[in-house]
């Protein structure tokens, strides 16, 4: 169960049913691919299950950066108190201190590697995935090593070359948009988790959004999109296991909705807090700092967790007797509601994200969620959601400084 | 060495004397603790020496929450590299689940607990200390338990009672700007690790900035304290083993800057990345989006690894061959001239810092300049740096809360 409340004035319907047809029109056409991942994965789920069930294996090491692993490490920690097959270890920065560390803890022959590449092209990527190849020098690319990447790419071809597995990624799906894809339920396979669990969340979170008509999603896109002065938008999760989705959602984020139509630059910016732990460092900026941000905050009713402050009474130390006999999940969530209430009471616009509990089933309905609200602001600013043009001069000023270095 | 670098214009230096005077006053009061904090740890260093000195651990468990561990898990994480005497575990939110998870991975004979509360009452650190005595039921306190809290604490009053170890924070040192105190020193000595080198890398700082007068520090404060647009300060650090020193970062700026002063509302709001993942993430944004961020890139010289991208020409890969035969470190340090030039091409204000390795030296360098750029821009707006009032409305709703549940 995932359930969104609202602590702000909602808009007239009138206001925001264009946008609810124009989202409706965006999903229908086809062109953007997100939307229908949670009918397609069935058969990925197969061929994974099916290429995964005779291996052998210890430990995963997932070679990817940006949308190949941030919501793969979202999964991991979110689903950190579920039994998994091998262990999942990521390597999504080009970082040789890292690169050593992984590489000496684990035994090649007991290790699946996955690379994963939208575009198949990442310099990163390649260049991580080079020095794993030099460093174990494998006879045989396709036995512990499989590929996940767009249909045609460059790296697909190198792949099927050496006759190795590849799992691809419909075309019409960006990087951050892709957690339901390939990129996504092929390491949850690989894991022994639910991956089918996770696409029907996502299946639930479109059935209530374009079925059930529920405009709980819209109007809190419609107020993030139109707030006058909050430029700045907060997901406040309590609990630690969250701290991977908070990363997820930054990036989708940022990335959609940083962008300039002409001369006039759009951008939301996100920032990703862990409560409680963070009431002790960025809530004091919220409650009386400039009145330029929102907070969604997600609370886990269930947190896999009996443990409860005993009742212990220490000398100098009754006054903090009142938590005594409290399970900690429910003081964490108690400091949610109290945070919420003096964010309420300050006037701050303040949403609630109530989830029953960690499991597959939430976290796809989580991500398709936060998918659908990012297009929808998309749709509100105006601006094209799914590119990214901003950051290929970078790269381009890379690889010619490093060509520069080489003469 | 540490060295900063700014790419926008600097102010006259008329402009912001008057503020270099007060920062001077303000420091020379000695109302504010952490100014002279460099001069003052050989002590607790020598006394933790002589503590941990006999004793034989494999584990450190530090409880504490905000200032007490961000700084601790900072210095952790930067100094991963170096051989450590223990592994050191931190418990920062009041997670049942996390707690079972640390304490099943621990042997309790072979365990020093540190806790740390420098008012001595956080309700979530004294709570998380019971579960632990709940758990373990210890005949002696003072075997395995140290205590780091204020002279004349309640927290100190009960370890004194049990006869254990008690270093003291001076009282003129706010939570934030404790680390080089006995919050970082202590734990820093319990590893190992060169608690001294750390306070000579802040006094180091503190020397270029009061008796060698460069004015950097104070031209980047003016500059942020009075940009028109940018609200939004973006830390952009180019290595995985910095996210620790980022979040300590976010918690000392949001939490100090974010304050009200009658009805006017000041705050800047920090943000930190990770180069290069997070150009795959949130750089769109800074490129693209609303004018409203500087950015200030640290890079790490010398990354504690010589890996290269082998000279390795793959199949329909080749493009990518522009990187073989360079260091690792050295790709990710030319991503990072490549997304500063990008920036500062789109006119956006830009400083780098540059760091020759991540050791104790530097990492008390970076610490104490933080600290200083934190007063500076406090100065600058007038607010009081140094309390957060707006967090304490929240203890107290979530204590009626609890209570209000146990009639």
């Amino acid at each position: 169960m995932v359930k969104n409340s609202l602590f702000f004035k909602k808009a007239e319907f009138s206001e925001i049913k264009s946008y609810a047809k124009r989202l409706n029109s965006e999903s229908e056409s086809g062109e953007i691919g997100y939307y229908d991942l949670p009918n397609f994965g069935d058969e990925i789920i197969k061929e994974a299950e099916d290429f995964f069930k005779d291996k052998i294996y210890d430990n995963i090491v997932l070679v990817g950066i940006g949308g190949s692993s941030v919501g793969v490490r979202a999964i991991l920690r979110a689903l950190r108190a579920k039994k998994m097959r091998a262990r999942l270890r990521i390597l999504d920065n080009i970082d040789g201190f890292r690169f050593d560390t992984i590489t000496q803890s684990i035994e090649f022959d007991k290790t699946i590697f996955i690379i994963s590449s939208k575009s198949g092209t990442t310099v990163e990527t390649i260049s991580i995935f080079k020095a794993i190849l030099d460093f174990y020098k494998p006879s045989d690319i396709s036995k512990n090593f499989i590929f996940i990447t767009d249909n045609g790419s460059k790296l697909e071809k190198f792949a099927n070359q050496n006759n190795a597995k590849v799992f691809n990624i419909p075309k019409n799906v960006g990087g951050r948009f892709s957690i339901l894809s390939a990129i996504g339920l092929v390491p949850m396979v690989a894991l022994g988790l639910d991956a089918k669990a996770l696409l029907q969340g996502g299946a639930q979170c479109k059935a209530d959004f374009f079925d059930e008509k529920d405009d709980t999603l819209l109007q809190k896109a419609y107020h993030y999109a139109t707030h006058k002065y909050a430029k700045i938008n907060v997901l406040f999760s309590y609990c630690d296991r969250l701290a991977g989705l908070n990363d997820w959602y930054v990036q989708l984020w940022a990335e959609s909705l940083g962008k300039k139509l002409g001369h006039t630059r759009f951008g939301l910016t996100p920032i990703g807090l862990i409560g409680s732990k963070d009431q002790h460092s960025f809530l004091q900026l919220i409650m009386d700092g400039t009145r330029d941000k929102t907070v969604s905050f997600i609370k886990i009713l269930d947190q896999n967790s009996e443990k409860k402050v005993p009742n212990l009474s220490l000398e100098n130390l009754d006054d903090l007797d009142f938590a005594n006999g409290i399970c900690m999940s429910e003081i964490i969530n108690l400091q949610c509601d109290a945070t919420m209430h003096a964010l309420i009471n300050e006037g701050i616009s303040v949403d609630l994200i109530e989830v029953s509990e960690l499991n597959e089933r939430n976290l796809g309905y989580l991500f398709y969620y936060f998918e659908l609200l990012t297009s929808a602001v998309g749709i509100m600013f105006g601006v094209n959601t799914y590119d990214q043009p901003g950051v290929e001069i970078g790269k381009r000023i890379l690889k010619s400084l490093i060509l520069k270095e080489q003469i």
